[in-house]
């Protein structure tokens, strides 16, 4: 028996080099052009690549871009996502908040990330793939985190976890992609406290 | 002095069945070719009227969609619209939030709410327009019912009014545009009930 054909080291390196490219181009081409501008062909030519390359490697244009974020994700150290915890719910909590704030503001991230929301909003397949891909490992890191405040007893007892990461997250992540009010460090803090400690009246010192 | 030239009723009913024809041509074929392959050429074809029509009243077809909704949300008593206030907060805000669920599910509202939804998320114009005129109203009628149980005592006295609706709509808006997780009326009254209790253990009773 002879040894299966396999690409030499070279051309896996080559292959991964041009993969990164195209996804580099097409994350900076979003800035600067928006979704509805951006082509196939506009990637193509910023990364240096033929458009057969880009087609055989990705189906449409929103799929490119959810590998862009992809690879943006993927953290030096290559580990899943975990949330601070120091014991102290509410500081963690803001913590996270205003950094999801600070990056939901700069403008390097803005345009991709709305292109990213509004065609998962339109394309089902395309939500699939980023509710376990992308949106997963980052939902489990907060479901942990509130994971382990609720053993702690600083969660009820009866919380459904989901709908506790998105008391926390919804509200911040519709006003930022509706446009409904202004993202600030002081509204993430209001959020915290409010989704904590509920709408209805508490007796001081609970 | 001649009397400036008004156009006669006539005139102005005619301008007001084309409007309506329209914009019901938008709505109806939004929900049949979806978004993207929508164009104002299409919606001239279905209203029976000459593009140049449409392009006279509306700079973009994200607009057109915008006051076909503006129609829908026009009660037939043409009052600004208010949330049930029976004393029961917890009874009034589920039953709204499950209306509203029943109607993001409705496949006739699901691709026309996407499409305004995303226009908005892309187009700040859009945005403030859809805040002014559209959401607005909403928005002070949410306000008004959250408003008047904070003065019953049934609210924190230090809730911010608009962070308090939020925390209620925001998670089902936000699992409906992204597609996080099913939307269920069983889900609207844990929602409901999240908000209202916060996330940290309350005392039995209170």
């Amino acid at each position: 028996m002879t040894a299966p054909r396999r690409a030499s080291p070279n051309t896996a390196r080559r292959k991964e080099a041009s993969r990164r490219a195209i996804l580099t181009a097409a994350f900076d081409l979003l800035q600067e052009v928006g979704y509805a501008k951006l082509s196939i062909e506009g990637i193509a030519a910023r990364a240096s690549v033929g458009k057969q390359t880009i087609y055989r490697w990705w189906p449409s244009k929103g799929m490119v871009i959810f590998d862009a974020f992809l690879m943006l994700s993927e953290g030096a150290d290559g580990g899943p996502p975990a949330l601070p915890d120091t014991g102290d719910l509410a500081a963690d909590l803001t913590a996270v908040l205003r950094a999801t704030i600070a990056e939901l503001n700069d403008p390097r991230y803005d345009q991709p990330m709305r292109a990213l929301a509004t065609e998962i909003a339109h394309d089902p397949e395309l939500a699939a793939a980023y509710a376990q891909r992308l949106e997963g490992p980052l939902q489990q890191a907060k479901r942990q985190r509130l994971g382990s405040a609720q053993r702690a007893g600083q969660l009820a007892e009866d919380i459904d976890l989901d709908v506790a990461v998105e008391m926390v997250w919804g509200p911040v992540l519709n006003r930022w992609l509706l446009r409904t009010g202004p993202l600030t460090a002081e509204y993430a803090d209001r959020v915290v406290t409010t989704a904590l400690n509920g709408l209805r009246p508490r007796q001081p010192g609970r």
